[in-house]
Formats: structure tokens, C-alpha cells, sequence
């Protein structure tokens, strides 16, 4: 049966380059595509492709709800009533995005519907295609947020409550639903707007893929992760007359704590990674007094992540207390405060299996490869409420929240095809 | 004849502090005392403390210059006409400064002057007291400016010119010079208005008298000083996607080259400090793909200077080149930017001399200590000109450049004894 429904890569593409342009953004070549987007959760942008989506998926036979917390479910009827099997991603990027982190998920299930439509193909059961609304975190600072609410792990008011960091007028994410017509009448909820199940097509924003020559990731499930923030506090001095061993240097503790970091996650095959450093008064005669520098801890198994912060707080602590390394030196002090934690996700054996299946059926076993999620995905949130999994396609260099990010016409096409034949895989071995 | 010249510690202390109204910030302690000084270069508090300073060295007899770049020179009349020896130090501070650092000079010099005057004694020639206009370079960005017009280092123009940094409607120095009344007649030159030599009191600034339980400091010369601009440039990449082999870590690399910088510097018996540091795009889940951080690198000699610089230019390029330590990371692009250098500072044996035997005479040879200064002083320009030596008193913690600053009142009277036995003894050695 899949072996009929063939996906149409120019369309898709099309579809992809046209819908960039609301909040296109970020030119990096001279040709027409080669900007990225700026595409930000609840903006006027939003609203556009949202609005277009709608119309989009109408058009095809779908019948569209919009929930509390402005998902948008697109149903595509199936031949029995029944929960409807779900695909979906985002339509949101982060303020300096490229144009497939999400947006493939969401247009490339888009893609999947407008074969079935072409191809007269009727699935036993109901298709979902679901725009999760402010995957990104961006604009209201909560990532996977919406999905989150269907899940049921964050509540509704929250949400609401949330506030903009990207303007000088704040506004919350109530307000903005409102404004751009998106507070809808369905339950944002796993229990009263259930799937049967959730499959997710995604830019891989890594480069295992690449640099394994593989084309399709079957992607098994997703790390844990932890992030800490550290606040050192040594003693501000003059560097011209404060001698190495009089000095409570914060800034060199930190520089001590980030190699250690590092030094650990190759110990435990994990990862762990210092994004943002702050350290004061910052002037350049100055020892600095106090750092802050957070900390982010990956590893595929909760037991490697717990292993990995355990040995970070002793060889941290370990370090801020001989000071800098002389007799003489006083400690630094430190804070070493959790942030927050997500536990490992494992994808439902079910959902992994379907999606091997359609990928050794699409590009053949020996162009597939298991892997673990380094990022967070909706399909985290789902895979606590139904069984969940996703399919990841090549990322050039690994690039990803950044204009230049890019995927060949070809991977797209394997991605979207391997979803096509995922859905109608699953939709097939659907008992009820 | 020293012997008959006592200054009145409590005389100064109190001029220590009433003076130190002018600007008074950062409160620190419950006592009327307990506040440091913000008292900015050409602002209203310094016109304030100028103001005061011309009527009370007027007061004692002296005639008053002001040159053109607003240094002030009180002449306190001698037997003789001549060239006058000076002494003095500035009046402005940082903007969280204390009431010593700088200010302890200029008083010091006027108690030594009230000393001369109530014990009616007349040296062989004039001596000078001087208030060099902005020695922080805090409001206009450039340390020891006036000083340095005088020594014929820094073109007068330029420095009319500098923009104040510290206020967002920006002022220039020569606006500001006009608008407090101090932009005076005299040349600011040392050909046209030169000194016979130049002596200094200043706070310690660092530990090491308190640390050596010393009381006077016998400075030799000034530490040789460069500073540097590290830029690195490596790829920003998602911290769950990106393995560790796969990334080109900016701050990872930047933390090395802290830790080896701090390395080379007990190797060669030297100083190296970072100050500032900043990544970007300084997100929780980004790895850096650029770091800026400055290097600050000291020696007591020039020799000793170059070697650490060739040291540390040679070790961060290895840093930078073998990415982050794993075979397969890429090379971090590395900048390294040379500031400026000030070169080491030997003050004139005969000023050392000078203070050293007052140092003996006033706390005996066992409470002194020959130093080399680790900060810049007005007295490392004018030793260019004129032979120039200071006098050191302890701080308390080492601590400067911040509200706490404190030197106890005896360690006060024992170095302005000092200063006054120094000009005398130097005065009386004066063939011209």
C-alpha cells in the first residue's frame, strides 16, 4: 500500500519557501530561500501562517481544532471514527531561526495529507496534524511549552501567565492568544483531545547524521538533561598590585570548573557545556569577585546524568576550595543551584518500530541509524501521554536556530516519505 | 632639623574627611567616616575639592598655576627662587572609590605645607603641591591623563578631546575644563613649567606591607604592564545535538587559556589576570562561538614582560589550534590583539634615597620595604622628566578602588612624617 502514496517534493519545498517568508529573516545567500526566519510564538507572523494552515488543511477535507492553549489539531478523517493517530511539530522559531527546525514537522505532515488527498487515499483511522503552539520558548520563555499544557505537566494557567522577554511591552501568552484570535474551545488536554499516537519529522540540529553518511536517524528516544547555575564569589583586587597568592580570582576558578566539566563528560560519555558566562566588576585591572556561569548536563540514561552531576558539585566544591592553587589562597565561595531537570525519554517500541520499518522500506537499513534526541522536542511531552516517536534528517554541519540552517531537497523528500509510510504503517496495524 | 617639623595626624584626618563630603558614596559603616568617594574627574565635586584646595594653599602662603590641562600647582615659597620640588598626587576617584587613594597625597602634601607654616620654617627652594587633573581616567578613559599632557606624553589636543564615558550626555574634557573654571594659562609642559623632582605618597593599593608587617613602603619604580584583547571564534552549536568531538567551543578554549595564563605567570615570577570576559550568544544551550577576554600581564622588569607575552602568545595559539582537545575538533580562530604597554618604571636613585633615609628616621629600617609599585601613578610619568620617587603606606586587605579602602591614622601620620622629612632632607641637598 505505501508504495502509492508518493510524496511530492517540489511541492513540498514550495510550500516550505513560501510560508518562510512571514517573518523572513536573516539573508546569508543572494537566491530567493537563502534567508532564514524570525517566526515568533503568538506574533503577527504567527497569526499568518497559522490563519493559512487552517485554510490549508481545510482545503483537503480536515476539519480543524483549536484548543485552550492555541494548538491547532487538523483531523484528516479516516474511514472508522476513532482517536485520531497524530504527526506534528512547531511553526514557531527562535528569533534568529532557519526554516526547518519545526516548520518540517508540521509542513512535511502537511505534505503527507496532500498525498493522501491526490492519491484518494482514505487510513482506517483519523490523522491528526497538530501545530504545537510556542515549541520554541523564544518569546514567552517556556520551551515545548503548549504541548506541555496538553500534557497535562504544565498548567493551563501558567501558561497564560506567562510573559514576553523579547519586547519592551510585556504581554502574556493569554493576551496574545486573544489578540491574534487563537484562544480556542478545546480542551488543552491528553485526556479530553487524546491522540493514539504522535509521530514527529524533525531536523536532526546535530551532526551524527552527517557525519555518519546516514540519511534517516530512528530516533530511540531522548537524553536527560540538568541545568545548574553556578555563582563563585572571590574577592575583587588590583592585578597590578594584588600578588597570585593574595588573590580570591573567581574568574579563574571558573576557568578551572569549565575545563573540569569537560573533562567529565568525556569520563562519563555524556555531555556538559557552559553557554553563558558573566563575570564582575569587569574591567580589565580588576580580579574579578564574582562569576556566574551556567551549566548544562546531558547523558542518554538518568543514571549517567545523576553520575555526571555528582561528580561536577565534588570536583567544583573540590576547586573553589583550594582558591587558586597556592598556600595561601582563600576559597572561593560557591553556589551550585539547580535549575531544573528532564528525565531521559524512551519512544514507545511500538511507534521506533514503525518508523524503522518505513525507513528501511524508503532508504534502505544500511542508510539508517539509532539515535538519541539531543534536544527537547513536543513529541517529549507526547511521548508521556501516548506512544510517541520521531524521525530525524540530516542537519548541514550540524547547524540548527541559525539562518543558515539547511537540509537538501533530497533528505527532506526521504524524511517526509518515511512519515507518509510511518502513519499509513501504523494506521494499518491499528486495532481500534 | 626634620625633628622640629611634626605634622599633626589629627589635623590631616580631619581634612581627610571633611573633604571627603565632597562625593561621599557608598556607605559602608555606621560611623560619619564610614563612606568611600565618588568624586569623578572635572565634575562639580571635584570643582568643589579644587576650589577648597587653592583657598587653603593660598590660605598658607602659596601662589597658585593652573595649567591647561587643569593640574593645579600650589608653590609654597622657599629661601631661594628656583625650580620647585613637588609633591602630589589627585583629587578625583573612582566611582565607587574610597577617601585615600590619591587623596592621601595631595592632603599629606598640604599637612606638610600647614606643618612648614606654623613652625615657620622656609625650605631652600619652592616646593610645589599638585593636584593632577583625572589620574583614574573613571569619567575620561585614560589613567595619569594631566600628567602625562605635562610629561609631554599625550598631546594636549587629544586629550581636550577625550569623551567622558561615565554619563549618557557625553562631555569632553576641555567642555568640562571650561565649564568648572580649570582650564588655566600655565603650559602644561614640563619644559615650561618643570618640577626639580617629584615625591609621592600613596597607599600601598595590594597587600604586601600589611602582609609583611611593614609600615613604609620604598617604592623603586612602577611594574612594566601590557594589555591585551583575546578574541576567539569557534561554532555555535546546540548543546544536547552536538557531541563533544563535534564542537569548536569558544569558552572552553577561553577557560584553558585562563587556567595556562595563570600557569605562565608563577613560572615567570610575574602577574597575569583576566578581567574581563564575555561569550555569546550567551545562551543556556548554545555552545560559545565567541569569546572576548583581555589579558593584563606584569613584570618587574621589561625583560620579564616579554617573556611572559612571548609565553602566553605561544601557549594560547597551541590552545586555539587543537580545538577542543578531541582529534576531530576543529581549530578555534584565535586574535590576539596587543593593547598597550607601559614600560617598567626606575625611579631616580637620589628621590629613592631621599625617601628611604626619611623612612629610617621617622618608623626605623626594620618597618620598611623596598617595593616595586604595581599600579600606575602620576609619578611614573613625571619620573620621565624629573627624578621622582614614592612612599608607600599600607591598605588595609590590600583593598583599593572600592568604598572599604582604609589605612589605619597612624600608618597616615607615619607616611605624611615621611613625605615631609623627604622634601626637607631633599630640599636641604639641593645645590640649585
Amino acid at each position: 500500500m505505501p508504495s502509492t502514496n508518493k510524496i511530492n517534493a517540489q511541492r513540498l519545498l514550495e510550500t516550505i519557501h513560501t510560508t518562510a517568508l512571514w517573518g523572513a529573516k536573516g539573508r546569508w545567500g543572494e537566491g530567493p530561500t537563502e534567508t532564514g526566519v524570525c517566526r515568533l510564538a503568538l506574533s503577527d507572523e504567527d497569526k499568518s501562517v497559522r490563519d493559512w494552515f487552517i485554510s490549508e488543511t481545510k482545503s483537503l477535507g480536515c476539519s480543524v481544532k483549536v484548543d485552550e492553549i492555541g494548538n491547532i489539531f487538523a483531523i484528516y478523517p479516516g474511514k472508522n471514527e476513532g482517536i485520531p493517530t497524530g504527526t506534528g511539530s512547531h511553526l514557531d522559531t527562535q528569533p534568529t531561526g532557519g526554516r526547518y527546525d519545526g516548520i518540517l514537522g508540521v509542513l512535511g505532515g502537511l505534505e503527507v495529507l496532500r498525498t493522501f488527498k491526490e492519491n484518494n487515499y482514505v487510513p482506517n483511522y483519523p490523522v491528526a496534524l497538530i501545530d504545537w503552539c510556542n515549541e520554541e520558548g523564544a518569546r514567552f520563555p517556556r520551551s515545548m511549552m503548549a504541548s506541555a499544557v496538553w500534557a497535562e505537566t504544565l498548567p493551563l494557567q501558567e501558561a497564560y501567565e506567562m510573559k514576553s522577554i523579547t519586547e519592551t511591552e510585556v504581554k502574556t501568552v493569554k493576551e496574545e492568544l486573544i489578540r491574534i484570535g487563537y484562544l480556542g474551545e478545546t480542551p488543552a488536554s491528553y485526556r479530553l483531545n487524546p491522540l493514539a499516537a504522535h509521530f514527529e519529522l524533525h531536523i536532526e540540529q546535530g551532526p551524527i547524521l552527517e557525519d555518519s553518511k546516514k540519511k534517516i536517524g530512528i530516533v530511540q528516544g531522548g537524553q536527560a538533561f540538568t541545568w545548574y547555575k553556578v555563582v563563585l564569589g572571590g574577592k575583587a583586587s588590583h592585578t597590578g598590585t594584588t600578588p597570585l597568592s593574595a588573590r580570591s580570582d573567581a574568574l579563574l576558578a571558573a576557568s578551572k570548573m569549565i575545563v573540569r566539566g569537560n573533562e567529565i563528560a568525556h569520563e562519563h560519555e555524556g555531555l556538559v557545556s557552559v553557554g553563558i558566562i558573566e563575570a564582575s566588576p569587569a574591567v580589565v585591572n580588576v580580579v574579578p569577585s564574582e562569576v556566574m556561569f551556567t551549566v548544562d548536563a546531558r547523558h542518554h540514561t538518568d543514571e549517567g546524568l545523576k553520575s555526571i552531576i555528582e561528580h561536577v558539585i565534588k570536583d567544583f566544591t573540590a576547586i573553589a576550595a583550594e582558591g587558586n592553587g597556592t598556600a595561601k589562597s582563600k576559597p572561593i565561595n560557591i553556589s551550585i543551584e539547580h535549575d531544573f531537570t528532564s528525565p531521559a525519554i524512551h519512544f514507545s517500541r511500538d511507534c521506533v518500530a514503525a518508523v524503522e520499518a518505513a525507513a528501511h522500506e524508503v532508504v534502505g537499513k544500511e542508510d539508517t541509524i539509532e539515535i538519541v534526541s539531543g534536544a527537547g522536542h513536543d513529541s517529549c511531552n507526547t511521548s508521556f501521554r501516548c506512544p510517541t516517536s520521531m524521525i530525524f534528517v540530516p542537519s548541514k554541519d550540524g547547524i540548527s536556530h541559525n539562518p543558515v540552517e539547511f537540509t537538501n531537497p533530497e533528505e527532506i523528500a526521504d524524511g517526509v516519505q518515511v512519515l507518509l509510510n510511518t502513519i499509513v504503517n501504523y494506521d494499518l496495524s491499528r486495532k481500534n
